[in-house]
């Protein structure tokens, strides 16, 4: 399908200047532009049918200790093409994706620099534009460091922007929603390492005047470092910010070998970007040829009870051990430690119970008593339990009962140890079955100087997906980079956190009930989170002093329909089991929704206010409906059109209940059932910060 | 053994002031005084008889983020004992060696710092001095990052001194004899990473105009950075500089944790400087419990062939490749590559016919084309062979002929990518025959920002020794941190490089003719080196234009006594076979000489000038004997007192012969027999840049 039609030779077009070629997206509505500057700077704009998206904006590389690749350049080759096919995903929102895009590839020359080439090679596809650099194989260039990308995303006015600060090593900030105008991180605390001020981070949703709805990002992000967003509040110009390692620089590579994609995601209204497949389908497709053992799921945990200061991960309350030559079981147990034989087994019948597939123990293994905060290198082993958990015991208790465990490895940061211990952890899991781990990165980073969204880290997790996937298991990382797509490529990549995720609720200030709103167009544009929804005891105070005050910010209705609004093909069933049995009329919901869909509608959705989606169930006719408001209570009509037309429903709505409200009355819900075809209409009430679940299961016959 | 003379309250001491304790060695002629400044300054002494070696010196080390431990102290406790025992080691110079010292621990309290403690202790030996930091467990202090060490020995005179420039990655440096008040590290040719101007390494070899003999440096670094020494040029004082990592940070330490044994060997003549056994007493007996598969060894290599240029590591001249993605059948051979099934086979022979044990192939695995310069962090797997390289029938083939080969890990000093592989690697060994394995440490480590020399890699040395190990494989480390007695911990560390080695004289100026009288006062106190002797054909122009005017700067006899002079449990016969096989008679030598020794004398030695060594075969009634000199000729008695009264002897003389010059005439060589006892006294005339190796082997009955 691919068609050349233009290649010019080099010196046709050394005097051609603004040069310029446009490409547009199947639909036509989006124009892509690319033109050379009389500096020989590449530069591009993009246009929605009369509306400009993407001002003139130059795009260069700069490399260490040489000339940059930024300007002095002739076209020497263009390059344009169309694609059109439809894949399969292993599992998703979607049965299958088209993947359909009009393609320029420029192909650049430096003749001052022994003609180095760059090829920069762009895909307008209906929803977006993504492009990258692209550095073929060539003598005059073949190993080479990247000191500074300046990729510009001039914007052409003064847009709202939903934004958390750039920070090297963390993504759980609250999102700020201001005008371009108004974007200043300085105030806001910071978590780890942070990048110069003005800096946001990636996917930054912004919506226009105009109506436009605006989403940039990037896609592949596996040989690189993440890319940030530098604002210019008084241009409303955007630059790329790559994230350095400990000397300064950005990224090390090795002809041929490209940028990850930069993506601008672009539409007339928000649930068109929620639907946009643009990121995936700029993702390579799957490395993992048998993909049968990867297993969308829900599962519960040993975990909340941490969280909310009701047990440790610690096994005793010593402090300053050395993992080499402490005895484990010398230690005097603090008598609160979670992750015990007994209370795995009851987690482990809840699950049964309740068809919950995984149950995730974290603090199962040694090293938690100095696990965090001392830059340690040698912080866990990720084989040796603690004393009072019965590794092998467990797992003939678990797979008696038809559940399986999963594994956690947190790495406090220690890449370097986790590398080394790595294949034992996984031959460790197989031996122990765990069919899939967690892991995570709190902490700063070993290697000291890299940073979680460096180069060197994003490396070590694809390295990680490739490491599982090469022994059957599934993974879901926490504290990596944010995603960009990368499940497409991994499957067995299920998850990532790299957001704030509901654990917030336990031990800060807490998220704002918008936040759930705001999260699918910024974070989950990359892939899924791990949000770990589904807290039924709302208010945390009875935990102890600690939570004192502290609740989650939702309703408990809300809780349900973010398993539907928050797409994950691993959903945690967050709360204690002891929280859900006064509840297992709305705890049914969890029971019932699925994990992988075959078809998915964004029905309605403004980010930073409400979203509803509904979808079907993976092979099934059973639709699930996930509807959720901001700290502003809504009425939202659904139109069930998307219903088998001839086909009866039975409706069961979980719905906010009388006087609910998430901050004064959070716990108050009703289920109610009712009959609907695809002519029905559901009309759903959403108390402040509330929302609404609904299953719809056909009746009778066909 | 131990005896505590004084334990006082803080209390009492804190106004104590400059209270000082005194210690004596055994023999009584040093004398190390410990002392507090009215500031709480730590500071110590050291004197040899009247002669002062070490004027006061202040101690101190300095925290990140906090109060330094260099002031503010109160002597909480003073702590004297004597110790006396004798040890084995499992090889080495001679059979048994005694540990001979007398104790002072220091504790001190910082009454300003929540009273934290530091531990200083001394240990004086017969020959010289030993100290260290130590940080007991205490809740004040658990996790700590060093900033910097502020250790001074200040030397009470412009002593002679023999130093290289202090280089974070690097040993390979000419030294340069001195003044103390001529140092001056700037105008030497960098090589890697240059620490501040004035800074030297250790061993640090000085002479006294008083006649005493100093040699500074360190004991079991193990976790922490390699001490360097910065050099006040007007006073002689000298004060430590350790090496920072990507941060700046010099160590990450836990409590209880230690620094490395500082070290000051002292005597009035300099062959007892190389007697000293006192930096192995300070290391840890080793850890590995069954030592019986240890064997130190010679061995012959396809490597030389490649330094002098006759022969490539790489198999393909292709660059710029990926290890990932490269098919390495497809390539095109150069023809040159050195690691070929036939010239290996060829050393093999050659090995088995002289009772050489071990044959070492460099450049047997895929990588060699883009191994170094760039910074890369995938270079070598460490499984793969070229094609031309048939690693199983190697194996039999070795293995028939009751030779074994020695395996090769280059890893371009990407320690990560190694650390990654390292445990597959071994099982490849272990798979393939290989019981030894030569490492190598070329270029910029990753992690970058990193150093050869910095804690982070002082970690790794030591893990790779203990995986090693664990996997019963001996190693030999080039381009390490310079040794510090480790090979008694982990005595299959046989022997490392981390100096300038025998290969300078093929790719470089080369070494000065006095090089290796030098080295035995400064690199070899640390431990054994891999410095490849043996070499031939001096004359290196034949092998090519690249080696124009190039040679080794010593004569051939030289070459045969570096054997004895340059004591190590792993020795290479570097030159190749075609180069022995016209002086197979000289050869012998190489064939007698031992590896491991019951006994050692220092027969004469002066550092720079030259050195004469006796040693007896382990088990064996036979002694062998070396002596070199500078770019001067010299003559030598040697009284055979050492010889079993009573028995006669044949000795074996590989003289320096007629006309013999390192630079005109450097391979005339004399063999020569006579009979001797222990009354006989060997008359050696060593050529300039010469040298005589002796074997002394019993005749007739008892």
């Amino acid at each position: 399908m691919r068609k050349r039609i233009l290649l010019f030779a080099a010196a046709l077009l050394a005097s051609a200047g603004a040069h310029a070629q446009t490409i547009h997206s199947p639909n036509h509505r989006l124009a892509l532009t690319f033109a050379l500057t009389p500096a020989g700077e590449p530069s591009y704009q993009l246009s929605y049918g009369s509306k400009p998206v993407i001002k003139p904006s130059r795009l260069g590389v700069l490399l260490r200790g040489g000339a940059g690749m930024e300007q002095g350049f002739v076209v020497a080759g263009v390059d344009s093409s169309a694609h059109d096919d439809t894949w399969t995903p292993v599992w998703g929102e979607v049965k299958s994706i088209r993947n359909h895009y009009q393609e320029l590839a420029v192909t650049l020359r430096q003749p001052q620099q022994q003609n180095r080439a760059l090829v920069l090679r762009f895909r307008v596809f209906d929803d977006g534009l993504g492009f990258r650099y692209e550095w073929p194989r060539q003598q005059q260039l073949a190993y080479f460091v990247v000191s500074e990308e300046r990729t510009e995303f001039n914007l052409p006015a003064d847009h709202k922007a939903f934004w958390i600060p750039g920070d090297y090593d963390s993504n759980e900030y609250r999102y700020t929603t201001s005008r371009l105008s108004a974007i200043n991180t300085l105030p806001i605390k910071q978590l780890e390492m942070r990048a110069a001020p003005y800096t946001v981070q990636t996917p930054l949703m912004l919506k226009a005047d105009d109506g436009l709805y605006i989403n940039i990002h990037e896609a592949g992000l596996e040989n690189y470092s993440a890319m940030f967003l530098n604002v210019d509040t008084k241009t409303f110009g955007l630059r790329s910010q790559l994230v350095p390692d400990a000397m300064g620089n950005m990224a090390y590579l090795q002809t041929p070998d490209h940028t990850p994609w930069r993506t601008v995601v672009v539409a007339d209204n928000a649930p068109a970007v929620l639907a946009s497949k643009l990121i995936l389908n700029l993702n390579e497709p799957s490395r993992i040829a048998d993909t049968g053992w990867i297993k969308p799921q829900k599962f519960v945990g040993v975990w909340w009870l941490m969280q909310v200061g009701k047990a440790s991960w610690n096994y005793a309350d010593s402090t300053n051990l050395k993992l080499a030559t402490t005895d484990w079981s010398k230690l005097k147990p603090n008598g609160r430690h979670g992750a015990t034989t007994a209370r795995v087994k009851q987690y482990i019948d809840f699950a049964a119970a309740h068809h919950i597939e995984g149950v995730l123990v974290e603090g199962w293994n040694v090293g938690w008593e100095d696990w965090v905060g001392n830059w340690k290198e040698d912080v866990f082993d990720f084989v040796t339990p603690y004393p009072d958990f019965a590794v092998d015991e467990l797992r003939d208790y678990a797979a008696a009962k038809g559940v399986h465990l999963i594994m956690h490895h947190e790495t406090s940061g220690s890449a370097t140890n986790y590398e080394r211990r790595q294949e034992d952890a996984y031959r460790f899991m197989q031996e122990h079955g765990y069919p899939a781990v967690k892991t995570g990165y709190v902490g700063k980073i070993i290697p000291r100087g890299e940073h979680h969204d460096g180069q060197w880290m994003v490396r070590h997790y694809a390295r990680a997906a490739r490491l599982t996937a090469a022994s059957r298991l599934m993974i879901d990382m926490h504290e990596p980079v944010r995603p960009t797509g990368l499940h497409r490529t991994y499957p067995n990549w299920l998850a990532s956190e790299a957001a704030r995720g509901n654990e917030f609720n336990a031990f800060s200030e807490g998220n704002l009930p918008e936040h759930e709103t705001i999260l699918p167009f910024t974070r989950l544009m990359g892939g899924p989170m791990d949000y770990t929804p589904g807290i039924f005891k709302i208010k945390l105070d009875d935990y102890g002093p600690q939570e004192k005050g502290r609740q989650v910010h939702t309703t408990l209705a809300k809780q349900l329909a973010l398993y539907v609004t928050m797409y994950s093909p691993l959903q945690m069933a967050a709360d204690l089991p002891e929280n859900y049995e006064p509840h297992l009329d709305a705890f049914k919901f969890i029971e019932d929704v699925p994990v992988d869909w075959d078809d998915t509608r964004i029905v309605a959705a403004e980010p930073g206010d409400y979203l509803t989606i509904a979808r079907q169930a993976k092979g099934r006719d059973e639709w699930y409906l996930g509807s959720i408001t901001d700290e502003n209570a809504r009425q939202q009509s659904v139109k069930l059109d998307f219903l088998r037309p001839g086909q009866r429903y039975e409706a069961t709505i979980y719905a906010d209940g009388k006087g609910a409200d998430w901050e004064k009355n959070p716990t108050s819900y009703r289920i109610s059932k009712q009959q609907v075809t695809n002519k029905s209409t559901l009309k759903l009430r959403l108390a402040p910060g509330g929302g609404a679940a609904v299953s719809i299961k056909p009746v009778g016959g066909k």
